[in-house]
């Protein structure tokens, strides 16, 4: 069997979907891996590392496509990727599809089978699978770094001949796998930490890793399947941001990372909240890709209001890219394993993560949320 | 008497002599503090925190400094600034007389009393006024978080349900204020670190920060009056690239410190090294404004070798000016104890504090150091 691994096109995609030493794991003499050439430039993998781990290198589209039976991805394929693909052949890879479900149309016309890494059921069978977590908490880590390394001010305690300096307050909304990451990070650099998250099953984790958990009441059911947050009402949301504005008034740092899946993401922090903030102040908007969940915060800029910087950080996996493609690749190979046969396709639609997964088979769309969606 | 707290004028320096809280406790019956409109914003001090705290606020030059006995600044002043001081006045500011000591001609033209921030004896009772101390811990902490902030992969070690991602490595040369404070963050970050000094005594505190010391013997004396590092010969230096160049080879981050007051700083690591690395790497030189450790590196940019990142930062306590502002104006308050009688000045110059940080006094300059240099 042979498996292409594509240079992804996105600019600023720093990622690869297949690393040196997931390729040395996954090559038998039943699969062959085939990698475009200079794909993991951008991860700082080299050619060398590659054919060095096993995998060969594809200077031209039709030597990495021709006879390709799999496809590893990290972006959801561009039309004209997708026209690039061997008929029929199984694309792995991050679809997107609650974002934009026609892509299985075009997947269809090509007859690919395709399985989403960002579909994959939160089955703890499935967490060596879980992209969506090992890219969260990578985004997690670098968005306390980028504050940390912006911000003209310490977040340790510091104690000096001439005095003491406090330790800086920092203040994560949403505490899932993005925001426990956030919480860690600032924790170990010594910061004082506060953390908000709408499903009360995370106040034992945010006090598990010494941050404080900031407590909201809410008359309404807050958790959706797969421990998701829910979309909840706009009194709910009202009374979230009455609670918080204290906090983050008083706060040096403030991480969001609240997201409803296929959803606009809610604003947590109003305008008039980060014109409370003390001058100085720097918040990160992780949302800032789904709309943002603080009022003014800008893709890919930063905003300053009143002397307090709002980043809003593009793909911050990307920035990550060593370690999230490692990550993301093991998290193909282990899926991939549900699939291989010693080197044949072997497809278990009665397995849940088989079929949780895949969005199109056989020229048709098996995935039910994307159907709807289709539909709608 | 009065107090002037000037503006600084260089570019990006973001620091302020002055703090709202220093002045709230230097200020007093025969005490007046009066502070340049906006001298605080980039520290993010506000006019209004100032003027709450008990300083006047001057919007003009001859509101400033018409009558001040005392000026307090960050910065050597320029020329032009010179000019603008009351004759007669004292100044408390870095001079950075080794590196320019023809300010203390200028100084001398009017008749001013200098002290320099620079030059303060290293003894146990001046611990409180060192700020070349509290600004370089400041700097190596800074570092750290710029290298982490850029360099695509984690620092802590990382236990997932895909496996481990192991900690990054960290080579730490130089281990003054500033490298042991870059230790000590790359340690709270989780990082594998160790170090390298030219001076044995620092093994014990590389050691007791959790990092490893790299051994180098080598025939000469190395340590200089202050604890500083002396300037060693070529065949010291190369046994010294030597030893390290495997460490370095194998890093993720090199954080270089290395400076020798007055001097050139010295090469620590060579190209060749820089080559040897793996492609992802980041290197500060944090000594980039003296003429660097790293082979290659420019002032104020960020160079790739290979894939290898070079940053040369300018000016890294600048960026933490919240903080370096507020440690820098207790150095000065501290100082100015010494030299303040019930709001008259009372300068001793039997104190060793007094007499090894006066400059110029009476129209002579009487550092001994610049005197030497001004003659040679």
């Amino acid at each position: 069997m042979k498996i292409a691994v594509a240079k992804e096109i996105l600019a600023d995609e720093n990622r690869v979907a297949m690393t040196p030493d997931t390729i040395k794991k996954l090559k038998s003499d039943d699969v062959e891996i085939v990698i475009q050439s200079s794909a993991g430039k951008l991860s700082h993998y080299t050619d060398e590392e590659y054919e060095k781990a096993g995998a060969q290198i594809a200077g031209s589209e039709k030597e990495l496509y021709d006879g390709a039976e799999v496809i590893f991805k990290v972006r959801p394929p561009e039309k004209k990727e997708i026209a690039s693909y061997p008929k029929g052949c199984v694309l792995v890879s991050y679809l997107e599809v609650l974002r934009n479900p026609e892509i299985s149309n075009e997947l269809n016309k090509r007859n690919i089978t395709s399985f989403a890494m960002d579909t994959i059921p939160r089955i703890s069978r499935a967490q060596s699978m879980d992209a969506l977590s090992s890219q969260a908490s990578a985004a997690g880590y670098k968005a306390v770094l980028l504050a940390a390394a912006f911000i003209r001010k310490f977040l340790p305690m510091l104690t000096t001949a001439a005095g003491t300096i406090p330790p800086a307050k920092v203040v994560v909304l949403g505490a899932g796998v993005a925001g426990l990451q956030a919480i860690a990070t600032a924790r170990r650099l010594g910061a004082k930490v506060e953390a908000y998250d709408i499903r009360p099953a995370a106040k034992e984790e945010v006090q598990s890793l010494g941050a404080k958990f900031i407590d909201v009441t809410l008359d309404e059911e807050t958790e959706a399947e797969g421990g998701y947050a829910k979309d909840v009402s706009d009194k709910s949301k009202s009374v979230i941001q009455q609670t918080i504005h204290n906090h983050v008034a008083a706060a040096d740092i403030v991480i969001t990372t609240a997201q409803v899946p296929g959803k606009k993401a809610p604003i947590l922090v109003t305008e008039k909240m980060v014109k409370a903030m003390q001058p100085g102040s720097v918040l990160v908007d992780m949302a800032v890709e789904q709309g943002g969940n603080v009022e003014g915060s800008k893709v890919g800029e930063n905003v300053e209001i009143n002397g307090v910087t709002i980043m809003g950080p593009v793909n911050l996996p990307a920035r990550m890219a060593m370690d999230t493609s490692q990550m993301y690749a093991r998290n193909i190979m282990s899926l991939f394993k549900l699939m291989n046969k010693e080197g044949k396709l072997d497809l278990n639609f009665e397995d849940a993560i088989i079929k949780g997964a895949c969005i199109t088979h056989d020229g048709q769309t098996i995935h039910e949320k994307t159907k709807e969606l289709l539909n709608a």
